[in-house]
């Protein structure tokens, strides 16, 4: 498919600079159009039993589709309800104990930061938080989970080749669909992502790959319909054999629909061009952005690219005002664009001009 | 508004006699309508600052809708994706330990049996079952919790008048919506329910409601962005103070707009109204079905009916072969119906002639 045909799936891109996917991707007109065929044909039919065999078509069509971009087997990956979920999942569930130590890395997001906050305080753990760059020379004697960001969300930093004999769980809000990951290789046993980012889904769902070997390692406090083997079983029934185990209760299928569009969107045009056109795009615009003098922070082969501004939230407003969409950083001197491959040099121009 | 004006928002109901609720509710054309259009706006304008504030406002407004409907306060009401969720946040909530008891009913659904299970076998804590009828007076000195159906799943049965002294859990599946609910006099201290039965709106979203002496004592180990009062406080950051401690960490504004819609549709004629002839017409069902030789299980003041056959998914398919949507219900001899206030004497009348 040619560029033009490609970007023109995205109805934003028409008039605006959409540099906004870390917070949430743009929407195929695809993605909107299966959404609308599942609510029209169920609006006219009802919710039946059609319904629920539609259901269970989508979950596993886009548990399939993610797990391809995770380099997993489909029977590895929950579908949660978002990044957050999966991570929450991973905290509760790991059985930790009073005197175990969670090592995180600084300026973690809210996401991972809340229910680390969480375990210390229910669970009695000691949370440890060291650089993400220092994250695997830090394990100490009593740490029992490294929990961190697989790509900062702060400044597109990624993290480092994670230390063996320790459980890992990566945050990858900011890396699933943006670059390339292989569990198979990637040092980690849980893995989170969104669905709504750089697969440009909507919101709602997300995934959460669970290492084989460690599924039986984590306990799932709420089984319920979806994630028992033999619902019909009562109090004796069963958990699912797999990952599923870990589905969140309750995701419309539109919702499972839309998101399968968006990443057929994705994948006609191949992961490998898609990661590669991201991130290339991401270099130019930190250099451009060096060249007009501005501080850009530490980053990675990432698809996220964050500069100082004495009023972010000025300058992202100023941004909105001219159609280029762009973020702020609470709590940081940053502001933040995020690249995928449906823009162009043009998006960055825009930018880049009214800094 | 008239009755054939209200009932032709519903597209289903023009050729098919919907009496499915129990599973979900039939789909306004208006929660379509508002659907697509939040779709639309979005996919045009992309997911930036503008989405987060439309996301704000359907929350607030769902939950006071939520609220209003439970004659409970928005500040108690948390939002979920469905029902389940809300029971695992207080079975794992309420710091259970071994040896403690909860005391449940026979039959009840997965959604509640599936925590339970789990309850049992990580928290080692009993799970005790008695007839739905017999919970109230079957408390015993270990009794901990009492947590089953306002409203029976399989036959339609009222939970009784619940006794003080002990925490007590209602599942409200095929309450909310069905069923006038006032907490301010219904005895519980945990109300969970759905927003897709008869509330009619999209699947993926419900409501726990928390009794508000009861909030502090249900921890959420799974704190994540939307549940901390100021997130960016880090691991210092504090709970919300009220309810949305417990909301579901990624619910699409889609959903919530959606979900609106169908609730002003229902609110618009008034729920007394909607409640009280949703409630005539089951009654008029199981007389017609007695009528017609058919043993019906004993019920309550509720929108459910169910009755006996040989062959229940033979009888499920074979209505649905004529455009009547009722189902099975796996693991008893029983087919089910739910009526709304959108049905009328036909949709009755079509069911009972095909058996």
């Amino acid at each position: 498919m040619d560029f033009p045909s490609f970007r023109a799936q995205f109805p934003v891109l028409a008039e605006r600079a959409y540099l906004n996917a870390g917070t949430c991707g743009p929407l195929p007109q695809a993605a909107r159009d299966a959404h609308v065929a599942v609510l029209d044909r169920f609006t006219r039919e009802g919710r039946g039993f059609d319904y629920f065999e539609v259901w269970k078509q989508a979950r596993d069509g886009i548990r399939a589709s993610y797990a391809s971009i995770l380099g997993a087997e489909p029977a590895d990956v929950a579908l949660t309800t978002g990044t957050s979920e999966g991570l929450v999942r991973v905290l509760t569930g790991l059985g930790l104990r009073p005197g175990d130590e969670i090592l995180t890395a600084e300026r973690e997001h809210p996401g991972l930061l809340g229910p680390l906050a969480a375990a210390r305080r229910l669970l009695g753990v000691t949370v440890r938080e060291v650089p993400l760059h220092a994250v695997a020379h830090a394990v100490g004697e009593r740490t029992r989970l490294i929990a961190c960001s697989h790509v900062s969300w702060t400044t597109g930093a990624l993290a480092p080749e994670m230390p063996e004999g320790v459980p890992v769980l990566l945050d990858g809000a900011q890396g699933v669909g943006a670059v390339p990951i292989d569990v198979r290789t990637l040092r980690c046993d849980f893995y989170a992502g969104p669905g709504q980012k750089w697969l440009c889904g909507p919101d709602g769902l997300g995934m959460l790959w669970i290492a084989p070997g460690r599924l039986d390692e984590l306990s799932t406090p709420g089984p319920t319909y979806v994630n028992l083997a033999d619902p019909g079983a009562g109090l004796d029934a069963a958990l699912a054999s797999d990952a599923s185990r870990h589905d969140a209760p309750a995701i419309a299928p539109e919702t499972w629909l839309a998101a399968q569009a968006a990443f057929d969107v994705l994948a006609a045009v191949g992961w490998a061009h898609v990661h590669a056109r991201s991130a290339a795009l991401a270099r130019t615009l930190a250099d451009l952005l060096a060249a007009a003098g501005k501080t850009v922070a530490p980053r990675g082969a990432t698809t996220l690219v964050s500069w100082e501004e004495d009023d972010p939230i000025a300058v992202r407003d100023r941004a909105a005002a001219a159609g280029v969409v762009i973020r702020d950083l609470p709590g940081t001197p940053y502001v933040r664009a995020s690249t995928g491959a449906w823009n162009d040099d043009g998006d960055l121009e825009r930018l880049v001009a009214l800094l």
